[in-house]
């Protein structure tokens, strides 16, 4: 392997810079050449790929966001488009891919590894956190304190005005952002979607609280749950409910951005020099995780098939921890 | 002036805290009881007050919120309810009234002063910054950082994807935090209530940026732009611009906690020893405002009816700085 | 077990009120009492207990430091003060204690419990995670972020003068948040108690560093580090490189306050309720710990006396980083 | 005027890089050529000049440092290397200078005005906020934040343990910085260098504060208290109290760094564009400067020699809210 080149695709995620900077170190140690792709699948069937040294990611372990860019690319869906994007990689002598990015980028790699058989690893960066084979993505941790921040700050109101509040948290179709910053944050109640909670659930676990002398409460709800948005769900209590003054609050695009966490960072650094590493010693058609504080390498295939479950001990423990 | 009691009103603001702190233990130094009024005129009617000493205020100077909770009172505009208040107020000995909170407030106040004549100085507790007779009220300087914290961070994901996004932030009728924490994030344009933006200067302007090179825009939109609210206008926007990924975000009631920043703290503090010491010293009807660092006291009716104007620099310097 | 009683003693950290909170919270859903006992074990053997119901933990998993004091006793370490401990314990019917804090926390329990038999579980509260047992310890991931977060801040003014700076970090005698820290900052290099690195190593990094064009660099020490802490380190250093701007930089005791991180309120809840719940199951003399996210129990004597080893991938990339 | 240059000098403060960008941006919008002096003085002597543009300074507004780095040259001390420097600013055509610094900044620029006549604007960039002509200079609020951030975590702390900490922060010769976190933070006591504070005072104020049942206490001392720096005062205290347990943290340059404010980001771009259209209107050997809330010009001898008296109402603010 003597030319590897590193793109990031999909949502983006804090971290993101910090797995580029650790994949380019990473590769001027072990004298290997690497370049920077712009804008994801895009910009590969572009050909804007550009050579990368350590000067390049000076600066941006700290930094939330992508220098690579990113982008959501319809063209790398048809044939036509791999073809171009193949042909640009092979004009550049590009003999290895590191593909950061969340299930629809490695969705897209494995298609593309089926195709034309360029050894490709992943990278997790995603702060949904959904993706099976590492324990943590890039940009979920950072996520989550930027939700519970968020939480922190709208309790304060909620404690004032004696309010209801429900918060809407990123996640997509999972509830790890929902479940953490709720538990953080001291919420009443998450709805997440791998379980169902009725409104009628809802309205009584906060009518025991106010029975409880609870004044006010927090409710975190992840978008992807199945009684609908924060919004939503809202309309549904407050029609049921006279008494209660009721907030919406929809933290949105905060939660991508942002400085990475000290575990974002050294998730992101581990997992960049992973890839490298990996498409070094052979491995292809995989994303590079760390599972129980291991590196490993899981197929493709796997980490965007399986499922990671939600711990069942986090789900109990809200319910306890707002008596 | 022996005995005063202070309550914080409307919706709450950072640095309320630190301004009931103030006050307590001014009337300690100087000798004074005072009490607690809890939630506001509310609790003023229903006798909701409590005798306040300086372990009652221990360590909340840094915490968002009021531990003296508020609300916005129905019964208060009446003159049952008024009478009410007066009534409980008398029974505990109250003899003056420190008032924290918005023009809501001090509507009520002004209103309580002239029927009953009982001295009220008020402290300006309101995020909106839109009272006359105080360069600051206290909570704006914390809501403007907070709301640029916000925007750094969807700055972030922007730049990431080359996107629009708009951000809509708090205010009510004025564009104070909007301009502010515009020209802090680098928003390619701020709309405000104060000066009239039309769609068509909104996407003129845009479109120039973007001839410019420029890849990713943040709008800023005051909640009450005459153009309606970040919604509604990326809706005109988008149906007239078919190129951008356009996005909205709405930071909501984060802007209303969070701990105080320096200047709320220090700000909060002045104010609430001037509240009490304009008590002592034969204020009534009035606010305790800083304008030029000095402190001075307007009367409600003035801080009420007078408009505050948008420093007119900032508006100009928006347009210049996103060349 | 019907009646229980918690502590927390030592250095405090943050996440030790999320851990006392989800322990009198998990009491009250299980129909157990408990008390809290102040001011750790001088606050016991002075009787200083009191119960706790589920008011007392409100709106303290947000806030840093302990709310049932901590202290460093010297009595304790006697076989009076434990009697006299014990007595008081006896006095109040406390059946089982749950002990929060680090290894000086836990060589005391032991002793106490192999003197009177009282059932102890304890939950790992330091910033320092050198405790076996458990990977992470409650206040560890808040203490690296705060560090972090300090590193940041020296980064812009190192750059800015092209300095070379010294940062001391805590640990006592391990470098896990040096090692961590050090790696989220880009440090140049850190010097951690684990292995050796003598001051003609650091000289020569530098310098490798220095020939890379390099401008300005971070070395991030461990203050248990063998050559001695930063300040003795840079004097070394200085004494043999005259060309670089030198500063020193000790974060002290801001590592150990602060709001606790969404892993560590995480953390400390999930081991409040495991010490709580443990006790429940007839756990006694062990430490609850989270060993590859499952609640795991294990001996006071082994969590004190085993070491963890620092992470060697960790090690490892400091030096491919900083390339 | 056709053709400026822009340099930071002296300490770093945050702000410097929003300062830069709006002198830049100014520019562009006025038609006006403008170059970047890196590293200070010792760059201008070097001719190390380079043009800016609008994407030289996109998103810098949020950074901390200077991207123009700074330094404190001797050699501009001399007349030879002020007559390079001069040199090198003919050469490249540059007809007015925009010095962004302290006041050793302007004392260099004063001379230089003195002996080539190249008219020059300064902006009060230092975190010390010493500088006659402006409220407050570029940096001072968001180190006032860091200080206070830094004192709330130690609070934290200090509550847990029953502890007296001495807290220093920087300022050099004034107390600007002390005094305000210092009443943010909640102090007991700050010592500042324009009053004089014997430790006989420091100790009877604090134990009057453990006489009123205070349990833990926190004292902010500014570097250049005639008393000595918070390590020799500490001694001072410690050798005549022996009851308290007693600790020191120096801040340090964590307050040089950091992401700017919302005061400091504003502050710094309308004195930036202040600098820049001053030297187009004539303006010349003087510093911009807002003083309530209006852009002025006051000269570079006034500046360092007059001094900006601290305010009083803070002084005596912090004797009461320790009550």
């Amino acid at each position: 392997m003597n030319k590897v080149a590193i793109f990031t695709s999909g949502g983006d995620a804090p971290g993101m810079n910090a797995c580029i900077r650790a994949a380019v170190r990473g590769a001027i140690y072990h004298g290997i050449e690497i370049c920077g792709i712009y804008r994801g699948y895009d910009g590969m069937i572009e050909g804007d790929i550009e050579p990368m040294n350590s000067y390049s990611v000076s600066n941006i372990i700290q930094k939330g966001g992508t220098i690579l860019k990113s982008a959501r690319s319809k063209e790398f869906m048809t044939k036509e488009g791999r073809q171009k994007a193949y042909d640009q990689l092979k004009k550049k002598g590009i003999e290895g891919l590191i593909a950061v990015g969340g299930d629809g980028t490695f969705t897209g790699a494995k298609v593309f590894f089926e195709e034309f058989g360029l050894p490709t690893v992943g990278a997790p960066g995603t702060i949904d956190n959904d993706l099976f084979g590492t324990d943590y993505t890039i940009g979920f941790d950072t996520a989550v304190n930027t939700a519970l921040d968020a939480i922190d700050k709208i309790r304060d109101t909620a404690n004032s005005h004696n309010r209801l509040f429900f918060v809407e948290v990123m996640g997509r179709d999972s509830g790890y952002i929902a479940i953490r910053s709720g538990i953080g944050g001291g919420a009443e109640l998450v709805m997440v979607p791998e379980t169902a909670t009725s409104i009628t659930e809802v309205i009584t676990t906060l009518q025991e609280g106010w029975n409880r002398q609870k004044t006010s409460s927090i409710v975190v709800v992840a978008e992807g749950d199945e009684e609908g948005n924060a919004m939503e769900i809202a309309e549904k209590v407050k029609s049921q409910i006279h008494m209660k003054d009721v907030k919406v609050s929809i933290l949105g695009h905060i939660q991508r951005g942002g400085s990475p966490s000290a575990q974002d960072r050294i998730l992101a650094s581990r997992l960049g020099l992973g890839a490298l590493e990996g498409l070094m010693s052979g491995q292809k058609n995989v994303m590079a995780g760390i599972i129980n504080d291991k590196l490993v390498y899981t197929s493709f295939e796997e980490s965007i098939g399986k499922t990671k479950a939600l711990n069942q001990d986090l789900i109990r423990m809200v319910k306890i921890l707002s008596v």
